[in-house]
């Protein structure tokens, strides 16, 4: 993928998204002795970076596929995203959701415009009915993360917030299926003065982490992490770029989750959800690293159930 | 109190204070009906706007008066922004606060550099001790609310939220003490282009209202309100400025208060206190009277409990 692509695509998709603000706190540069600088992609539409990638890759559709919709298996953030990057776009979007996801998520999805089919919560069901509904429909499947696309919308964070602050000595991210990161790897290849690309990754899921050692996609078997969006697979379109481009991945237990998505909760005064708060653990862990340093940080995302927090 | 002077006001506390971001949402403009412009003092320094107050009492000060420091009665936000407005400043604060403050709230103010004095929880102890201190050692006593100096400070809130929208037909505010509201609207007369003022205020807490609707300052007998920063009463200073220049409070009930805080949490990704949630509940009661217009809306703080929530 090359700058001009990342350029373009951020041209094409900022119609339909927010160029959310960054923010600073003094408390916050003095804990950690360096500065840092908050992309807020909670404040995003559909409160997540997801609705970037969304975006764009429904707009790199030609307009015969755009008649026949879109498909993704989500029961996350990427649902909402495709939801009303779809209905933006006047595209119809189908989301097949595990029988067993909360009402509030669907709900989410029916409000932004989406169709949810629900099956059973395996990822043999879930693939196979996307395949059935392509197969049938003739819509176009859209990964969450593992798509070139995808990945090129989520860049664009990055993009801004180097375009903000273009002298960030690192960027961190959070890294589940690795799409933000991937994007965000690339963003400070082109954009970037030597800015490096960190991951946060959490014990529970660190299938990044072990793939960067061994030089290939490791599974996870377990992913019994609060960091909900976290629990997915690393991506064979995001492992190259990740094993190039970024330095660093970072793991973090529960504990250091939980208390870092509190800590950001009382100090910033922003609702971030626990994979955002995986990346600012991730800088508190090895905070001797980055002293007197330019960091920047993608706030990924703010929905969580506030009713069913875990402090 | 002068245009001149509230224009002085904002440049000589500019340098102490945050320019606090604006925030909107196309989802709750869409619920409202109208435009919304959110002025987040709850990302201000000791998050809320009482840092604004607090830091012009203290700046206009004698060196003679800075030399023996400042000493008021606070158990809430007032009492970390006299801390940290009086450290920046490099003189000495003295907080009042009730024997039975919370252990966080104390903490807060030492971590501010306040020394704590406690008193039992009754108005004559807190006044009686403020008085000691007055007379032994020759502090200055400055009122959470009731202060020309501290109505000044917290004018310059609303002046930059006109600054950036000039055209605003209406801006709210919570009312407790009622410096918030007394200097937003004068803000609003003298910046404002025939920018009406509205307050919110707790139907628990209503003694603004009445007073209002009587003609003369009215109190509380009770205010069992979870806004606990609008449990004070009306000041003097502030209540000639909230007759001449505020057109109507709307009394909202504590179902409705909690409402709108979970709404805002959940749709805005901000953490915003009770008593702010009041002035966006009162919009919520009266939107019809909106519609179609232009709201600017003070977030007057996010000091709140995050581990003890009412939803």
């Amino acid at each position: 993928m090359t700058k001009e692509q990342l350029i373009a695509c951020h041209k094409r998709i900022l119609p339909y998204i927010h160029k959310t603000p960054i923010l600073t706190s003094r408390l916050v540069n003095e804990l950690v002795g360096a500065e840092l600088y908050f992309k807020c992609e909670n404040f995003q539409k559909t409160g997540a970076y997801k609705m970037r990638g969304a975006t764009n890759a429904i707009m790199q559709l030609t307009a015969a596929q755009k008649d026949k919709g879109v498909v993704t298996h989500s029961s996350g953030n990427f649902a909402q995203a495709l939801s009303l990057a779809a209905q933006s776009l006047g595209v119809k979007a189908t989301i097949i959701m595990p029988s067993n996801s909360p009402q509030v998520k669907k709900n989410a999805v029916i409000g932004y415009g989406g169709t949810i089919l629900e099956c059973e919560p395996t990822i043999e069901a879930r693939q196979g009915l996307a395949d059935h509904i392509v197969h049938t429909t003739g819509a176009t499947f859209v990964h969450p993360s593992n798509d070139p696309e995808v990945i090129l919308g989520q860049s664009t964070s990055c993009m801004e917030l180097l375009e903000a602050y273009p002298d960030l000595d690192t960027v961190f991210c959070p890294v589940g299926g690795g799409g933000l990161i991937a994007g965000s790897a690339l963003a400070a290849h082109y954009f970037g003065n030597n800015c490096k690309v960190f991951g946060g990754e959490p014990l529970e899921a660190d299938d990044a982490y072990r793939s960067l050692l061994s030089g290939k996609i490791e599974t996870n078997t377990s992913a019994n992490t609060i960091a909900d969006g976290l629990r997915t697979q690393l991506g064979t379109h995001n492992f190259p770029i990740i094993q190039k481009h970024v330095t660093e991945i970072i793991r973090v237990s529960e504990t250091d989750i939980v208390q870092a998505m509190q800590f950001i909760w009382e100090r910033m005064k922003i609702i971030i959800e626990p994979s955002s708060a995986v990346a600012f653990a991730a800088i508190l862990k090895d905070k001797h690293k980055f002293e007197n340093t330019k960091i920047g940080l993608i706030i990924s995302g703010g929905n969580v159930d506030i009713t069913r927090l875990p402090f």
